[in-house]
């Protein structure tokens, strides 16, 4: 069973502390995962874009324990500060992974983790977060087992861990631009994790930029997890798998010719038909607001004025990521800074770009 | 043949002038009518509420001429001015209904035409418009033919003559609530006409309003034909034309049952998922605009604060109908004037209601 490989067997006792700390940015899905089954596997394959600037910091100290108990036991802060209100979240990963993972019932967890962007920025934490904790985790199994995970089997099980956690989180542990979900076109390719497109990607791509402004700063009023299991009576479901399973087939072709406006057109059709997706479950919700489609109609307008390359797409919210390559930066970021900020709340935005992938620290 | 039932074969002369005149009304989906068929019949079946305020008044004077010609003779005008940019969907209208009414090239037809709501307000002036001039067309055949078309065939081919014309224009030449395509649970209903909803219609819907908000008023982007026709290779349509069979079903027995939130939650849907269609079409077009949203926003919110049965539907628009029975007329008009107004272009909205019909005038 593919499952077994990632059962951890081999680890010896620890020593009395351990700390490790990793830093794992968010990312952008470009064909949406949306829809997934029970075992937090996706429906569908999806393909993303690794963010630089947006990530989460966490650090883990390891302090070992006597007996072994029957649950994870952990304390969880963000940047120093107790927040116990994250615990049921991270109860639950643990009872998930603790299987792959039973070296974690030999010790107590301290939990520190900081987010980069703002908080309640609408950017999702939870892809940043469950990385950098898999991350850690998968340290300290690299020092207990002493194995020397040839290959990438540290990421893939970190990616592995991380989609138990939070399905897109499996993205986020490599940089670039990454595929999740078995697809006929990549031959490693799982539902069960996420690997780095290896196939040559254009230099058009190079250094792509994304800045993310920030339309709504409140809490979305349906949340991910909530929105993805609307999608098990959708429908439009069926032929919205297979059409995501078609666009991660264009798109592969797209990243390797360095296509840049049939980029735009793909990754924009996608974001639209996530929400359509959205308008048309029952019940129906929509998670634009007003500035949203304002934004996407400057977007449309610029780049049919001036043929630059810049195109938007959206996460499931109100935030509108706005995607180019480094060379149209500066006249992008001027269209931003005067035509754009003022539908950002308080003008936020975030200026980030193509990301090479969690760091250790 | 169903279609021969509609070709007029006994007609007399003219007299050398006749002059008939109709006033005839728009209408406004609550189930939606969004593909057709080669011929203008409707990939589903749609329900129709018929608007009192917003008409075509029509007039056509028809003089005798000696000689059969090859083609309809027709000038047009507007409000007394000549259109010429009419002639050519009226030219193409008359050439589909001659074989139906070949009295038609025995006459030249001085045709003159007004709306009551205001030009390009983003209205569809092709249902009244449409509805109108097949009335007055109607009203020639009964006068050459002597029939005193026993039933309603007088309505029935106005409306097969208005469907030709223009597809939601069929269900503009009756009253109340109408039914256009062949469904199931309505025994008479079929493609080629509209029906008046014989059921019981409960009186929560009696005088029903229908207060449009006049978000834009450019031409669309994308034209409802060119609409319709993306849904021909669109990946959803099969699901689509399913669920609006059904919302028929449902929408038929909310109307006999009086169920004003109920009528609420399948409106709203049904003007989402046409929009969703259209967002996720090939091209992907957006017809909605940021005030669209906001208005939808601020109606979703007060339905669920003051608890009053009122929704909205759009059109193939950014135009906001706001349907809610009378009695809640003052509570809603004040909300429209006090929250939304400001999101209408200048201002404007349209107070209309549930309507009785054409009018011979």
């Amino acid at each position: 069973m593919e499952l077994n490989r990632f059962v951890c067997k081999n680890y010896r006792d620890l020593d009395d502390l351990l700390k490790f700390s990793w830093s794992s940015p968010s990312n952008i899905a470009l064909v949406k995962y949306w829809g997934k089954n029970k075992d937090q596997t996706p429906k569908n394959s999806s393909i993303s874009f690794t963010l630089s600037s947006c990530k989460t910091k966490t650090s883990i100290i390891f302090s070992k324990i006597e007996k072994k108990l029957d649950v994870v036991n952990f304390t969880i802060s963000y940047d120093g500060k107790r927040q116990n209100d994250f615990r049921p979240k991270i109860e639950k990963y643990f009872a998930s992974i603790i299987k792959y993972c039973p070296y974690l019932l030999y010790c107590n967890l301290e939990i520190n983790t900081k987010n980069t962007f703002p908080h309640s920025s609408g950017i999702a934490s939870s892809a940043s977060g469950m990385s950098a904790l898999s991350l850690c985790i998968m340290s300290l199994e690299k020092e207990i087992t002493k194995e020397d995970f040839s290959g990438n089997f540290f990421f893939l099980k970190a990616s592995f861990l991380s989609r138990i956690g939070s399905g897109s989180a499996c993205r986020s542990v490599y940089g670039g631009f990454n595929i999740w979900g078995k697809h006929k076109d990549f031959e490693q390719s799982s539902d069960l994790f996420s690997l780095q497109l290896n196939q040559s990607i254009s230099t058009e791509f190079e250094n792509f930029q994304d800045t993310i402004l920030l339309v709504d700063e409140n809490q979305k009023d349906v949340s991910s997890s909530a929105g993805h299991s609307l999608m098990d009576n959708h429908p439009f479901s069926v032929d919205r798998y297979m059409i995501a399973n078609k666009n991660t087939s264009a798109l592969k072709i797209i990243l390797e010719k360095g296509n840049l406006f049939a980029f735009c057109e793909l990754v924009e059709k996608e974001a639209m038909m996530l929400h359509s997706l959205m308008m048309t479950s029952s019940p129906s919700y929509v998670l634009m607001k007003p500035e949203t489609l304002k934004i996407i109609y400057e977007i449309k307008s610029f780049r049919n004025m001036n043929k630059v390359p810049v195109c938007f797409t959206l996460d499931a919210g109100a935030n509108v990521h706005v995607l180019y390559p480094e060379k149209d930066s500066k006249s992008v970021l001027d269209f931003i800074n005067s035509k754009l900020s003022k539908y950002c709340f308080q003008g936020k935005f975030i200026k980030d770009h193509l990301g090479k992938g969690p760091e250790k620290i």
